[in-house]
């Protein structure tokens, strides 16, 4: 049984993840805001703690960026931890487990791979569209990790060749510039999309948007206002399909994929995101080999992180190179 | 020893090469324009026959597209051959040889990890900017062939995204469509552009262009009016060099790459190519993990596609699936 950690801005989940795939126990907690490096670590010991008596090895994904397979990490939206030993850490605390840590984008799409939408596949990018874009690419077969751990940043494939709005990497025009949920529900806004007030049950996930004036400024209730037929919020939709599409079709022409899997927030859009996608896909993706290209939305739900996390150890001669 | 084969639709070519990459031999000749299947076939054997006394196996370069790894070619610009039988004929006339094939870029490709100006990188993309604009990819230390063997198609990424010119592959916007040698010389030649008088040790190389009125109209020779001064042809390279940039920052986000080699007619362009294809580069591939990223010269000559072809036998753990 691994012991699979998911370590994000707005909350640490870990789990006991059997050898065939299955989440036998989670827990989660809320990431503490403006929190120095020990309190960050200190939060995330108490979680996993309780978890770790039964674990043959431990299983990490983390917000990048981060150094690899090294794993000290800084992610973006945890600024207490810049270059945190997260992995040594984690060794030293558990002597004698494997500890073995990747990007959190990177853990998703081995999850959708190893257990859900892209199994089977041997070419496939997983795709998470929610606060930022990101991905991982499998390609022959196995985990590409790149020099530097970082292959599968689909979010900074460039969709506006013209200027295009300023993106968080420092460049302009990137996919995520324009399809994150942010980018987007900024967009639905300047044209005058009045988000519905927010169902109390149903609170912004994770850092994925705001509340502004008791309405839910987020990626999911555009999604759901464009499925109701809201015409801003369709708008919006198209603007991110067909950047989504744009991105998709360079990546099938220079990976030669079978599969794209889309997880993150906007991946429950239907049609209103899905049409759109597959119309700039289309049009751009002609070639034969190309053609046979599918997207589809992930299968997995919020346990994903945690199943990808643990397919480090319980499918290592995939997702793990045999040397680090 | 292998006999080596690049088939292209200007030129055939063969040779001899030893373990260590060397090329001990070789010999060309012209393809038969408007020929047949068996036309094609003849002039191909004719060639290679006297090569084979001492060949230990048979690896080939051919243009795309083609089944892979069956090795059924339809070279774009060889007519003649369409879903023809390359791999099983070469296996039928070499008996007891083994015979590996692959698209001819993708041999420019490992030859330059192989032997070349890619030695020792992990993650490259080797690319050819000439007729056309392709590629293949190497990452984490092996050849990527994607589900098709179709890996590396980055002259199809899209670098233009509203409209854009139309392209071969029935897209548009894409990088070939706008820094294909023909595409370039037809862009400088419509914005007034006068080609010099053509040299007579210099014909046009392969296909990658045309005499008009005795003035050479080819990408070499835009690039050689570039380096002289040239302010339309100075442009068209600007043209190039930023549609390159776009399509190299895309890869790189996507495959976290360490090295581009850049090879065929354009590589020699010099600062007024590699310029502005660095400045679009850095405009766009602000990551620290991007910034590192390299771009060169090929630096193999025009044998690098016998040695990529023998490479698939000689270095076949590199750039051979152990599969097919």
């Amino acid at each position: 049984m691994i012991l699979a950690i998911d370590v994000g801005g707005t909350k640490m989940a870990a789990g006991l993840v059997a050898h065939d795939g299955t989440v036998i126990t989670s827990r989660r907690a809320a990431t503490p805001q403006n929190a120095d490096a020990e309190t960050l670590w200190d939060t995330l010991t108490a979680l996993i703690d309780p978890l770790s008596a039964r674990a043959e090895g431990v299983g990490v994904g983390c917000g990048g960026p981060m150094t690899w397979p090294d794993g000290e990490v800084s992610p973006l939206n945890m600024p207490g931890w810049r270059g945190f030993p997260l992995r040594a850490r984690l060794s030293g605390r558990f002597p004698g487990l494997p500890v073995r840590l990747h990007n959190d984008a990177i853990c998703l799409a081995i999850a959708e791979h190893w257990q859900g939408a892209g199994r089977g596949s041997a070419d496939m990018l997983g795709m998470v569209v929610s606060t930022g874009v990101g991905g991982g690419l499998i390609l022959d077969g196995r985990l590409i990790n790149g020099g530097t751990g970082n292959a599968g940043h689909i979010g900074h494939v460039v969709v506006e060749s013209d200027g295009g709005p300023r993106c968080g990497c420092g460049g302009h025009g990137c996919l995520e510039a324009v399809a994150r949920g942010p980018a987007l529900t900024a967009w639905a806004l300047s044209q005058g999309w009045t988000p519905a007030p927010p169902d109390a049950e149903d609170p912004p996930a994770d850092s994925e948007g705001a509340y502004q004036e008791d309405r839910a400024v987020t990626g999911r209730a555009l999604a759901a206002d464009a499925l109701a037929g809201d015409p801003v919020a369709l708008l919006a939709m198209r603007r991110a399909g067909r950047a989504l599409g744009i991105a998709i079709a360079s990546a099938t022409h220079l990976c030669d994929l079978d599969l794209v899997t889309i997880g993150g927030g906007l991946s429950q859009a239907g049609e209103p995101l899905f049409g759109p996608l597959e119309e700039a896909l289309r049009d751009h993706a002609r070639m034969g080999f190309a053609r046979r290209l599918k997207v589809m939305p992930a299968a997995l739900g919020q346990e994903a992180g945690l199943v990808g996390a643990a397919a480090l150890l319980l499918a290592g001669g995939t997702y793990w190179p045999s040397c680090p």
